[in-house]
């Protein structure tokens, strides 16, 4: 039994970029926590594999993305499911929290 | 890919009750969202099977609880990771609303 506080995790980069940390990776899931700066796009992308995954909008606002140009509105408290073989993906607006959790894990 | 808001979720029942709403359930992982009234315990249990799970906390105060008595604090951020088999629970101290994932399924 371990605890992880994310609100020790609240970096971010400037220039677009993205930060993470590795909460959790196990044989069951793999748990990190991204942090997006303003204007930044976790490009759509995909798996050959099976298994699902959740994006957590913790913190900020944007869009989680999809295949052919799917954009749905994001903001604290969304949570997105996705088959790790569908296009995936997540635009931030502002500065943008997020906590995803795969299983099993890539 | 569906999306689920948590904000329409925020629903809890007087008396130290809890609410549950069931966010997503496939062979994969479980996700389930906790409401647990002021006051209340959701009561350290175990499961005798392979997997861990994780519990968020996305509002209120409280504690994790585990075996033995033990007790770890728990804000809004908190992630705690556990084994199935290892015996886990929340005591809300205010209101409290929690994400738990569970992997494999329960």
């Amino acid at each position: 039994m371990k605890k992880i506080e994310l609100d020790q995790t609240r970096e971010f980069t400037d220039g677009g970029m993205k930060r993470f940390f590795l909460v959790q990776d196990s044989p069951y899931f793999k748990i990190i926590n991204f942090n997006l700066s303003a204007g930044h796009t976790f490009p759509v992308h995909s798996h050959d594999m099976e298994g699902q995954l959740s994006i957590l909008v913790l913190e900020g606002t944007g869009d989680f993305l999809g295949g052919e140009g799917a954009s749905i509105p994001a903001k604290p408290g969304d949570i997105l499911v996705s088959e790790i073989s569908e296009p995936h993906g997540v635009r931030a607006e502002t500065k943008m929290r997020i906590l995803v959790t795969i299983a099993p894990p890539i």
